[in-house]
Formats: C-alpha cells, sequence, structure tokens
C-alpha cells in the first residue's frame, strides 16, 4: 500500500518527468560526436542510471498493479520502451540502439495532459477508418498497375511491388511528382499522365474527404451537446403544457360545478 | 427465387470479397518477376479460376435481376470489370492487362459499408460542380494562353493546348512551379512571372473556396437536422399557445355568464 | 423596347453563351501550328464574325442601359474584354493578342449561375481583406530584409526588391524552398535557416489562421439565419408570457368581483 | 495632460501611421543600389530625421504613461523596434542594421484595428500549444534518431542534431523529401523509407488535427454565445411556468373560497 501510494504520488511522477527531460537532454548532447569523445563515460554513466531509475520503477508498478498493468496500453508502452534499454545492443540489433530513444515518449504517458492529448488524437482514428480503407485499397491497385506498366522501363521507382507503393506516396505528397517521376517516364509512355493525373485526383479528393470528416466529426460531437440541451428545453415546454392543461381541467370542473 | 436467394445470402457475399482479396494477394504476388517465374502456371490458373467464378457470379445476377441489373451502377461496374477480364489481352490491347486489376475494385460493390463510403465520396460531387467548371473555364482560358505566349520557346512544356494543361496541373499542384517552370521561363520572358504569381492566386484562391464549400455543405447538413428539432420545439409552443388561448375563452364564457 | 426585350431574352444570352463556348474551341484549336497552317484563313474569319456579333452586342447593351451599362461591373468587364479584342495587336502590343482569350471570361457574366459563384467567391474577399494585409506588411518587410541581407551574395534570387518578393512567394508555397535556395544560401551564410524558418512559420500560421478566417464566417452566416429562427422561438414564448399574465388579470378581476 | 491628450489624439496616430508607412517607401527604395548611389545623402537624412521623431514620440509616450508604458506589450514592442534603430551598426552588428526594418512592424501597433488582428492571431496559440508541444516532443525524438542513424554517412543534413532538425522540418514541409531526402539516403540504407513514411505520417497527422482544433475552437466560441442566447430562452420558459403555477393557485383558492 505505501509504495502504491508512493508510485501514483504527484511527487514521484514530477520526479519521473523531470527523469525523462533531462534523460532527453543527455540523449541529445549525445549526438554530438566531440562531446561523447569528451565524455563519454559520464554520458553513458548518466544514461545507465536514469535507465535503472526507469527499470526500478516498472518493477514497482508491476508489482503493485500485478496483472492490471499489463492490461493498461500506456503501462505497456511504458513496459516497451524501458525493455528496448535494457537488451544489449549488439552489431545485428543496431537499431535497438535507435529505438532506445523512444524513451522520451514516456514523457506523453506520465503527464496526464499529455495522454488526454494522445488519447484525443488517437480517438480521431476510428471516425477515418473505413475511408483510409478506401483510400489504401485504391494505393494497392494503383501500386499493381504502375508496377505492371513501368517496372521494366523504369526498375528504381516501379521495379517491385514496394518500390511502386513507396513512390505512390510520394506523388501523394506531390514532391517531384511531375519534374522527377511523371516527365521522365511520358518521355518513353507518352499516356502516363493519365495515370498520374486520375491517381491524384482520386487520392487528393479522399483526403479532402477524409479531412472533412474529420472536421464534421468534431462538429457533430459539439451538436450531440447541443441536443442534450435542446431536449431540457423541450421538457420544460412539455411540463408547462401539462400545468396549462390541469388549469383547464381545473376550470372546466369549476364551470360544472358551478353549473349545477 | 431460389437462385436469388443464394446470390443474396450474406454467406456468398462474404465468400465473394474473400474471394476478390485472395485474387488481390494474386496480382500483386504477380508483380514479382521472380514469384511469376517460378510460379507462372498456379498464379494463371488461380487466377483463371478466380474469373471463372466472378462470371458465373455476374450470369446468375443477370439472370435473377434480368433489366434491372443494367440499371444498377454497382452492378454495371460489377460488369464492366468482370468482361475487361474476359477479352483477350493482345499485343495492341495490353492495356487491358492493365485494366484487370480494376477487378480488385469489386471490393468497394461487394460490401455495404465500403458502398456506403463511395456513395458519400460522389455525393459531395455535386455539391463542387459549378465551383469546378469555373475552375476549369480559367484552367483552359490560362492554357491557352500559355501556349500562346510560350509555345515558341518552351514546346516541351507548353508545345500544345495538351502539354500546356499538364503544365498547368503540374503548377497547380505547386510542384517545382518556380525553380522548374517560371524561372527558367522568366529567364527568356522577364514578366513570366505575371503570369504564374495570377495563375497560382487564382487557383488556390478558387480551390480554397471549393473545399470550404464542401465543409458548409457538411454543416448545412448538420443545421437542417438541427433545424427539424427547432420546428418541433416551435410547434409544441403554438400548441401551448392554443392551449392557453382556449383556457382565456372558458374565463370569458364563464365571467359573462356570471354576470348574467 | 424591343431591342431591350430582345437583348434580355434567355433565347439571345444562350445564343450569345453558345457562340462563346465557339469560340473558346477556336481559340483552342489555333493554338495547334498545323491546324493554323491549313485552316488560317477559316479560323481568322470565324474569330472576326464572332468578334463583330459581340460588338453588336455591346453597343445594343450601351444603346439601351446607356450611362447604367457603365455602372454595372459585369457590363464592364464584357466592355473592356471586347474592346481589347478591337485593338489593333502591333509588334509592341503583342500582348493583347493573348489578352484577348479572356473574352472567354464572358461565360461567366452571361450564365446567371456562374455569376452567382463569381459573386460568391469576390463576396468572400472582404472577410480575409485586414489579415491579407497583415500578410502583405510581414511578405513585404521580409522581402526588404532578404534584399539588405542577400542581394550581395545571391543577386539571382535577391538581387532587387521585387526579385525578392518573387522568392518569398516561392518559398510562401513551399517549393523547392529549402533544396533550391535556403540549403545554398546556407553554404555562405549559415544562420539563413533564423530567417526561412521564421519566415515559413510565421507566413504558414497567418495562411492558416486566413483559411479558419473564412470557415467561422461561412458559419457566422448560418448562424445567422438560425439566430433568426431562434428569435421567432422567444417572440412566441413572449406573446405566451402576455396571454398567461393576461388571464391571470382576468381571474384577479373575477375574484374581486366575486368577493364584492 | 496637453502632451497625453496630444499623444492619444487621432490625428497624431493617424501621422505617425502615415509616417511609417513613409519610412517603408523610403526602406523599400533603399534596397536598389542605383537608388542609394544617387540619393544616398536624402534617403538617409530622410530616415534620420524619421528616427528622430519616433524617438521623441516614444519619449513622450514614456513621459506620459511612466511605468505603465513597459508594462503594455504593444509600447514594449515600440520601444524595442526604435531602440534597435538608435544602436550604432557598426561590422559586428550588421544584423541590427536589418532588424531596423522591423520597425515597419510599428504600423500593426499604432493601427487599433491592426492590434485587434494581431491580438486575435496570437489568441490562437494558447488553444494549439499542448498539441504543439507534443509535435515537438516528436520532432525532437525523430532528430536524434536520425542524428543517430545518418550523421556518419550524411553529415550535410543529418550531422550534428540542429542539422537534423532542419532537415526534419524541410521534410515537414515535404519539400524534396523523397526525390532530394529520402532516396539518396535509401541507396546506402535500403529501410530508410520507414523512418520517413512513419515520420510524415505522424506528423501530417498532427498538424492536421492541430488545425481541425482551431476550427472547433472557433466554432465552439460562436456555440458558447448561442449557448447564452438558449439559456434565455430556458428562463423565459420557466417563468411562464412559474406564472401558469400562480395561475394554478388562484384558482385552487377560489375553488375553495366558492366552495366554503
Amino acid at each position: 500500500m505505501l509504495i502504491k501510494s508512493f508510485i501514483t504520488s504527484k511527487k514521484f511522477q514530477n520526479f519521473i518527468a523531470t527523469l525523462i527531460v533531462f534523460n532527453g537532454i543527455i540523449l541529445g548532447l549525445a549526438t554530438s560526436k566531440t562531446v561523447v569523445q569528451e565524455y563519454s563515460f559520464v554520458l553513458t554513466l548518466i544514461d545507465n542510471i536514469i535507465i535503472a531509475i526507469f527499470t526500478i520503477e516498472i518493477i514497482l508498478r508491476i508489482y503493485v498493479h500485478r496483472l492490471s498493468f499489463f492490461k493498461d496500453p500506456w503501462s505497456l508502452f511504458d513496459f516497451f520502451v524501458v525493455a528496448i534499454s535494457l537488451v544489449p545492443a549488439n552489431e545485428g540489433l543496431s537499431i535497438l540502439r535507435v529505438l532506445r530513444v523512444l524513451r522520451l515518449f514516456r514523457l506523453l504517458t506520465v503527464i496526464p495532459q499529455m495522454r488526454t492529448i494522445i488519447g484525443a488524437l488517437l480517438g480521431v482514428i476510428p471516425g477515418i477508418a473505413s475511408v483510409s480503407m478506401v483510400l489504401m485499397l485504391f494505393f494497392y491497385v494503383f501500386a499493381i498497375m504502375a508496377t505492371n506498366l513501368y517496372a521494366q522501363t523504369f526498375p528504381q521507382w516501379f521495379g517491385t511491388l514496394g518500390q511502386s507503393m513507396y513512390t505512390l506516396f510520394q506523388v501523394m505528397t506531390l514532391e517531384s511528382w511531375s519534374m522527377g517521376i511523371a516527365r521522365p517516364i511520358m518521355e518513353i509512355h507518352p499516356y502516363a499522365w493519365i495515370f498520374f493525373v486520375i491517381y491524384i485526383l482520386i487520392v487528393t479528393f479522399i483526403m479532402v474527404n477524409l479531412f472533412i470528416g474529420l472536421i464534421v466529426d468534431a462538429i457533430f460531437t459539439i451538436k450531440g451537446e447541443q441536443q442534450e440541451e435542446k431536449s431540457k428545453e423541450l421538457k420544460e415546454i412539455e411540463e408547462l403544457k401539462k400545468q396549462v392543461e390541469e388549469l383547464k381541467q381545473l376550470l372546466l370542473k369549476k364551470r360544472d360545478y358551478d353549473n349545477t
């Protein structure tokens, strides 16, 4: 119980947050060759201490929350990025050394406001999932077509399905799509512009709609709240009606009574 | 009747959807030269079987729905993409081989949710049709002007009306418009910047308005629903007024009666 | 009177619209060197006939509307583009030949729906005028600074104030701003990135706000209409209150009467 | 008191505004080498006179407003830009000469409407501060990763943390990200596309959400006003209810009275 109140205390969380920021500065400094040459030992030492503290923190949290620790996605993320730092990075796994920087994203999981923002950002995804799938289908079909059409003549861009997908992603961002890609192709395949213009029109059209979908979703959320307010008004008016009806009944009864 | 219930059954539709996904994987694999060299026979066989199933499905649907099959745009699309796959692709019609991949878009027509999305995407078009026409008029007029101005000096970009349209489409996407197109032209025609800056300002201005039009349309749809809610409220208040009026009449009559 | 009813008739306007479309096709064909070589005489003849008809139309409209013709901006535009076509284009005024294509924009003034769209597009401008002025001030100040900083070392981009403005316009569209402009400059002025990054952040920030201003304006227009609806509701409720008040007075009077 | 009414008078402010515009023209002309060579003396003289007037204005304002002058951010800005103009610019401080142009931004502080716009633009910032911080964290983490990954092989782009940040800013604007940066890197690091595609997807996703946040904020402001209107309606209905209740009490009492 003591441990729990300790690791969930505001103070401890602030300490961890400060540590992550400090770790960020250390990792930033470690990108400089001159700094590393002079202070290699100090930097490694500090980094190891920080990793040690993080490891202890994670162990304490697992001890406190037990299995429910592994059900919380934020905790899993913390576990994952700390675990990466503990795996020894040899030649074959040099990518792990790079992924250690992901540890800094713990700032997003440790500060509650940041969690809210990340939650809001991720909460947007379901609303665009279905349109994104349509976009991906178009993307895939155009990539197959591009490979079939240009793999022979332009293997550097469309040699394999993967290369085609990368090139079409580039075209989607409109980067050098014409001067860099479409015009050279058009010198051999004069009608290639049909492919690229249609692709760009469709893909930007879908992306614009995806974007508008997000805006409309946001407005709908607001509208939902307004609706609630509205139904409150309607309820008030209906209550009023009932009262007036009662009044009428009172008057009618009275008239009948008077008439008798 | 039996055939109808069979081809409209959820199970059959799921089977077709699965088949399309499977066909997508096959067509994706067929883009790889090494895979084709080794498994050419298997891939062709699977593809032919899938096409055969699709053909039978379309024939059954035509048999069931008769003429109304050809009135449904989704069905027409299915018919069109399957028909393409059946035309033998010889040298002169090699483009047909490429268009066979369009078959994968049947995924959009077979899954009801996808149909809804495509319907929503297409439903946006009428709202932007008129502004798009203005955009196209500007596009056409600027293309004629560009051809008249630069066809002699820069035939690779503005040699024909078609080339000018392609180049202006590129400029519209802002790709290499200055370093790639406008600056080289300005070395010969020093005032070419007037043409390009005005073109970009007008075209982006129209596109921004087109985009805002889409957003406002979406908001108007929501507003329409709110309006309905509102009129319900107004109706309630009016009914209330009538009742109060009745009450008043009752009281007035009673007073007259009492006074007599 | 007869002339007025003639030139304002739907039929005549359709005839003019058709003529403009036909003129558009002729002007499009006239961009092709081979077509011009073969049919030069026919094209010129048709073009001259169309100009003649347009000229007569404008004269008739001036005759009918007199001075009020020159007060209508649409009419002035028609007058202007037809007048350009009548000025003989010699060597020194070859730009006039190019501007003749502007005649096709008469399609926007002749079709009422197009007028509405153009009106809506232009109606957006006042709402963004003040923010645009702020944008222009930033643009001007940054252009002066860029000229002072880089005129010596990069005269091709920042040699004069005009050149700086063009280059900064290019940077504003984000076209080749880094690889094409900023990186070469940074090789001589290592701190040039400060200038370009600040410029891009400020300019895109203002443009984003300009865009949001347009959306909010559109929403405000809708809100204005909703407000009207709302005030109608409020009025109804107030009327209701008055009636209830009257009822109360009636009852009170009656009680007093009964009590006497 | 006299000085206060003088410097806060509309006339004086218009005079200062005119002077700034005039100063803008002078500073614009001073970018031209030929103009400077011919009229160097006149330009310097005018510029010095304008600075003198600005200095006197600031002194008068400090004299009038005393300490509260330094509490107003607009005044501080005025003070700062005029002070820059007074510092003698020698070789080492040639940047000061460039910053003198900032003086023209006084147009924004002197015209009240401009102040409102700048206020509105700055007022948007708090609403995007938290999402911007998330964006900056991603930016920083990706910059460290890029430096670790590519500093050895591509020192011109990712040599130091600062260079990586600049390059990733360029990639964020999508300028030459693929043809200029990612493709050359992919020739040595074949999996670099993973880094760039993920970076672009995350960064554009956050920026889109930032933008939508701004739109929703604007809509919420409008909604807030509507809410007020709504609560007015609710209040009216509640008052009405009270009155009807009173009516009922009146009738009930009367009945009791009659019955007795």
